[in-house]
């Protein structure tokens, strides 16, 4: 017999459902058992003296074990899970679990039990499996699948080529102190800290709009709630552009796009689970200079910095322009820009003055992208490499630039990080699985 | 003035193109230079008589240079190129490239020039990005792009998530000897060899349907035309299926479905470019034992192995299926099932017999896909990797089976191969950049 979705499970209908106990009582003349399936949960309703046959099973299924359950759907008002039941007349057992080593939600007191915390996040990750198995982790990589998808088919109606570049580089690039080493036979290679030069690369081969969806790792030891030593990086880089704005105006499109869509379907689920309100940005996104956001916070909220730190935002900065840009704007999100050339990478292109002609875009207080037009005149780049002490490292980079290159640009953005902050998680809670300094397991 | 592709350049319209400069002829009086867009060609012609304010930048131009060129088109039945030509009145150049290192395609011999030889596939790759800027190549990522979307809509209609796991791993997974090890702070990580596992984590988490597109990493010394170091992974898992035949049944589907979009929108473009026909496939696909594909090699082609070697394929039988599957099938793929269990890795599920219960798919004479029901039942998948001799390295995987998981199967291809063999390249040319035991550049 086919497998039915417990969603789509009616009422009179003879089924097949497949799925986790979730809950389980036998007592002596009934037994129910609460079936969870990526659709829903059913009640599965054991009546033992019309049933014999079930009365093995029943005495080896535990919490969380795998069951397919064949049976009538029958309607009955007094049961909440859509106000229908499952008589089920044959249980098979697929996989028995054992006791579970964590508590992936609290659970408050009864008469017979005292009230049970919840693991904590370190605990859960260890068991990441068990954790996910909730209403709310299924529907975040639901929404995340959803979001990216919607992004990537907004670049793909655009004429955007999908490209997948090396993540195993021959050297370590843009600065030494941050990347991974490989033992790659007899010699070392590198793993990609973005793909910023290979995105540039497809540029330089007049692939004239591309993007990627891939890993990306950083080995930094930061212990933050947004930092990960690998998380998954969603680049685009595309040519013939004008100025940076060009590149600000696709991005503001992009998440524009993608949010309206989520909200769309996943609005009120979200809403439900997380709590969250999903808000679909107006564009144009509200644009403020570096040093006139600095001027803003100080005279609102009084927070103030050493001149030496005001070409760079910190990280109070960043949380506070949240307040700031809703206060002016009514808006989740702003963009930055004139940042000083000595924080930003150097191919980012410069204006006449030397300032960097690139922006970040700040999203609910976090910083999601850094988006820029590149430098594509290889004598200019070169120079800007030099100042920043780069030579033999971004040699292959910079040949790229040689032989004919249109002027390009792009941004990244983490799709774990938007995630988190779509839902108002953790980083943690976002990914599959989280890598940090500490963390490889599972 | 906005930018127009130069295919929707049209007679009588005053537009700017931006391109490449792919060819170039300065005369005294006239000029010629043809444009090269992602969108096609187009010829500008320089009366240099009426334009003298182009004098200057002309001298600068070099083939692969970069331009814009502002002008209009006018019909002129004697150029090919679409029947129309620019006449401008502004160029700028963009940047300008130095003489090219390499010969991206052959020139025949001139009255002036002798012939020019096409720089090896080494020598291109060295140079990848000026190597990338034919036709052909643009055209293969294009196809490449359409192809996997199409492949990922499949799945997205079909509920299927789409998921981000670690590459990032902390054993060595399947097997020692074929991982590459990273330094990670001051203990070791390894590369991810496919998403196997985690795809199978994703299952005992209650995802029930999930694929990945993503790097894999593979530590062999091989130097053939089919293999290399890393490449993107196509890999998927389901739960709740029957049997194997679920998951041949669903790679078969998901294949014709994409081969049918790719000959509908590029079927044309690729044999004219690359003189091999989209052939879409009738479903089923054929499908023969293992052991009945060797006697029917033998019988037909007179290919024989020593009876030890029956319970693989082997290159030679790989290549000669094709022809024993046109001959008996007019097809082009071929399912082969029953290998013998000492060939298939230890989460196979394996049937009363000790049979694995998978397959191999084989298109066009080389295996593209490894797909099976995989183990779920804890005690007998410990067994079976202790018989392998595995340990340690997979107890983590193991836990996975320990706390309830559903019966599941799923397969993996590489993209890059599946590129290879739809246009009739060799694996150097289907990726954006190959990497190889000597090869990590550029």
């Amino acid at each position: 017999m086919e497998r039915t979705y417990i969603v789509n499970a009616a009422d009179g209908e003879t089924v097949k459902i497949q799925g986790f106990v979730e809950n389980l009582r036998d007592s002596k003349s009934m037994a129910f058992l609460v079936i969870k399936d990526i659709t829903g949960r059913m009640q599965v309703t054991v009546e033992k003296e019309s049933a014999p046959q079930l009365a093995d099973v029943l005495t080896k299924i535990t919490p969380d074990s795998v069951v397919s359950i064949t049976g009538k759907v029958v309607a009955n008002d007094y049961v909440k899970m859509g106000g229908r039941e499952l008589l089920p007349t044959e249980i098979v057992l697929e996989s028995v679990a054992e006791p579970l080593p964590i508590n992936r939600k609290a659970i408050a007191a009864t008469k017979k039990h005292p009230a049970v915390e919840r693991s904590s996040i370190y605990q859960r990750i260890d068991y990441r499996w068990i954790d996910l198995r909730t209403d709310e982790n299924q529907l975040l990589f639901q929404v995340q699948t959803y979001m990216v998808n919607a992004m990537r088919r907004f670049l793909l109606e655009r004429d955007f080529m999908e490209i997948h570049t090396p993540k195993l580089i021959g050297a370590a690039s843009e600065s030494g102190s941050e990347v991974f080493e490989v033992k790659y036979f007899d010699r070392k290679a590198y793993l990609a800290q973005s793909p910023q030069f290979y995105k540039q690369m497809a540029m330089a081969a007049g692939f004239e709009r591309i993007f990627e969806v891939g890993p990306v790792f950083r080995a930094e030891k930061s212990y933050t709630n947004k930092h990960t030593t690998e998380f998954t990086g969603f680049d685009l880089e595309f040519s013939y552009i004008t100025s940076f704005r060009d590149v600000m105006k696709i991005e503001e499109d992009l998440l524009t796009d993608a949010l309206a869509k989520v909200k769309e379907k996943y609005g009120d689920r979200i809403q439900e689970l997380f709590g969250t309100e999903v808000v679909v940005p107006t564009t144009p996104f509200p644009v403020v200079k570096l040093r006139d956001l600095y001027d803003g916070l100080e005279k609102e909220f009084g927070y103030t910095v050493p001149e030496s730190e005001k070409n760079d935002l910190t990280t109070d900065a960043e949380r506070l322009s949240y307040e700031w840009v809703k206060k002016h704007y009514g808006h989740e999100f702003l963009f930055v820009t004139d940042y000083g050339p000595e924080k930003r990478a150097f191919y980012h292109m410069r204006d006449e003055n030397g300032m960097p002609m690139g922006y970040d875009l700040i999203w609910r207080g976090t910083e999601i992208t850094t988006g820029a037009q590149r430098e594509h005149r290889y004598e200019i780049l070169k120079k800007q490499a030099e100042e920043k002490g780069l030579g033999e490292d971004v040699k292959f980079y910079l040949d790229f630039f040689r032989y004919g290159c249109p002027p390009h640009g792009g941004f990244g953005l983490g799709i774990d990080r938007l995630t988190m902050l779509l839902l108002g998680v953790h980083i943690k809670e976002a990914m599959f699985i989280f890598r940090g300094p500490n963390r490889l397991n599972p």
